[in-house]
């Protein structure tokens, strides 16, 4: 298994369009359009917000509860089209109408996802007249695909793509992905809006098998700010052009496929965490020797999320106290006073802190350590064998900046 | 029942007293000291963290365990002697026995706080010390009561003490407090610290009651940065002064004296929210036509402590949508279709949604509202009869530059 290059348009059969509909942003790319050549098996999951964006809606309607292929999914930044009631879901089926007859496909094979101001409506003339006019100009180069990824983008500062090639059965498996997302994410389902496309050929039943066990491990460790959004998507298409044997239960082949997208879904949930809303340093927040796994992942989520540890990482403060008292507050037991402390990144690694009090290390060497644009704290609970990884990021001026202002 | 100015000194019989110890802040006041001339029924709550100081342990120990009276409390700031080990505990231990010998009595009738930098040691001869010079100086005078009040705080702006009287069995019975607090708030049990003398005679059964169920309305429901301390400690002590009939048990006395510790409470609670660290604003958000009290809460909870919603607060924006999302993601259940919203403050009052959508209001209108010292948020379910408020602060550039460098 190799990550490549690449995106949503690596895999066999996928091809990507995005223009300017003029939707709120000016002067930039804000519809993107997805379209597989054959039909999908598709997977997804979705926010937990009890207050679901229209769109949130409409695909886990398709996905969820129908049994019928995808063939297209249409993603629009600038408004999110949540807190828009029963003219939002008009706008979803619009939407899906307007693919529809671009594309010579069935309403219900097109999936939507919108992202931007919430409480707002979606001038819907612009997405249909948008889709007309993307549709034939779609392809499946990469170029598309990274058109694709820079048009959902909103805060992000970087486009969010990569790729991935395995053997399954013999043959060449591409899986590849975009992905937006930078403020109001804390996933819990899945991140912001996630587009994951691939040739192989699996069931939907294994197909979403392997997403849902993927994103408690990858989208869902991150945190940027703590807000779950009411548009967290994560969709997975598969069109089986690939030509292996059909993954329908467990084994050789369907870990091969989960190798490749926990591969794909991990590159890019430390991508989205390092690119959070101001972020100048992606923090990884490790935790080691744990009794359960359950508890490793509650301690290193609590500590991503922690504004104070965000603030000291920052301020390349070795304020470890904070993770501490982050992990205090996580809702997980453990005895603190067997914790042992690690700072780490390119500049190298310190202990901070054994037994849970603090040992004798260099203020100096520590802050250099923590002035990479990558760090890492690793905390050893010294109970067992089980471990967990979190990424978030720094909190700064900038974050305020982008938010205090970010409907004007 | 009357608020009146004040703060610990104002209840029959108790004295303070505050110095520079040194502990760690250079040319300010560091050490409080607090006696009452007469043993006092004492009670307490205590932060939620696993990571808990060593004087949390201390009070606890001799508040919730024991059964005997609490005649004085040491309170530092600079060092919070949490992640400190044994010898954090013995810390406590020499802070006591320094009190006992310098007040004539026993160190078991002391009680211990502190407040700062985690993970560092305290220099416990700069505390004995301190208290050894302070004890001549203890006085009865509102004078002495702001001097403790101004000692013990950290990154707070203003000090946070008042002080009620209200009638009881015939007899003026007095109340008075200090809370320190601003950043490493999300109260999880109680604030930060906060000390609550009264002169009211009252067993330690109906104390601890009364204490218990006050800060769930008012010191739980605030939150600066979602960031529970391991220092949280809410302690209340009684010296019957007032000569009341001891209050032994539910009834129209015990009424009185829980209205009186609501109306301190909740005070020093929007005290303490609207001095957040780097706070331009208080903001409360109220929750009604709930059906239950506990999804009130939890909601209105939720929505102070998005770190959206506060930026947006810092902007005067009236960005709705992050209020509904951070409802949604509270875990409390209710129907997003259902919630009107309301914008208030001195400048003010408009309707923002209804239905869950946007009603046609003025921006300006509500940049104007939002504008103001004290901004209030108030969600209506339209599902039934409860409400619930919580109060947080608005999330500036000043909150990243006073913790990017705390240690420093």
């Amino acid at each position: 298994m190799n990550l490549i290059e690449g995106g949503v348009t690596a895999p066999k059969g996928f091809l990507a369009a995005a223009g300017a509909a003029g939707i709120k942003y000016e002067g930039r790319d804000d519809l993107a359009l997805l379209v597989s050549k054959e039909p999908c098996e598709s997977a997804g999951t979705f926010t937990s917000n009890v207050v679901k964006a229209a769109p949130v809606l409409w695909d886990r309607r398709i996905i969820r509860e129908g049994n019928g292929p995808v063939r297209a999914v249409v993603v629009n930044s600038g408004i999110a089209n949540a807190c828009t009631g029963a003219e939002g879901m008009e706008i979803c089926e619009k939407t899906a109408e307007a693919a529809s007859e671009a594309l010579g496909i069935s309403p219900e094979e097109v999936l939507t996802a919108s992202t931007g101001v919430i409480g707002m409506q979606i001038p819907v003339d612009k997405i249909t007249a948008g889709i007309r006019a993307l549709a034939p100009a779609l392809k499946d180069t990469p170029e598309a695909g990274t058109a694709a990824a820079k048009a959902i983008m909103t805060t992000d500062t970087v486009r969010k793509e990569i790729a991935a090639k395995t053997v399954i059965g013999g043959k060449e498996v591409t899986i590849g992905a975009m992905t937006k997302g930078s403020g109001m994410i804390h996933p819990n389902m899945c991140t912001m809006l996630c587009f994951i496309t691939t040739d192989a050929a699996i069931s939907k039943e294994m197909l979403q098998k392997a997403l849902s066990a993927d994103v408690e491990e990858t989208y869902n460790m991150i945190s940027v700010d703590g807000d779950t959004s009411t548009n967290d998507t994560c969709v997975l298409l598969a069109n089986g052009l690939a030509g292996n044997p059909v993954i329908t239960a467990e084994g050789e082949d369907f870990d091969a496929f989960c190798e490749a997208l926990r591969a794909v879904n991990t590159y890019l949930a430390k991508k989205m965490a390092g690119d959070g809303e101001g972020a100048e340093a992606l923090f990884e927040m490790k935790v080691t020797g744990a009794s359960a796994k359950a508890q490793a992942k509650t301690i290193a989520r609590s500590v991503v999320s922690s504004s104070l540890v965000k603030t000291a990482i920052a301020g390349h403060d070795a304020n470890w106290g904070r993770i501490l008292c982050a992990m205090g507050y996580s809702g997980a037991e453990f005895d603190p006073e067997k914790v042992s402390l690690w700072f780490e990144s390119a500049a190298g690694r310190v202990q901070i802190a054994k037994g849970g009090r603090a040992v004798s290390y260099s203020e100096e060497e520590a802050t250099k350590i923590l002035s990479e644009k990558e760090v890492t704290a690793t905390a050893d609970l010294g109970e067992g064998k089980e471990s967990a990884a979190a990424w978030g990021c720094d909190l700064t001026y900038e974050y305020i900046r982008i938010n205090a202002d970010y409907r004007s």
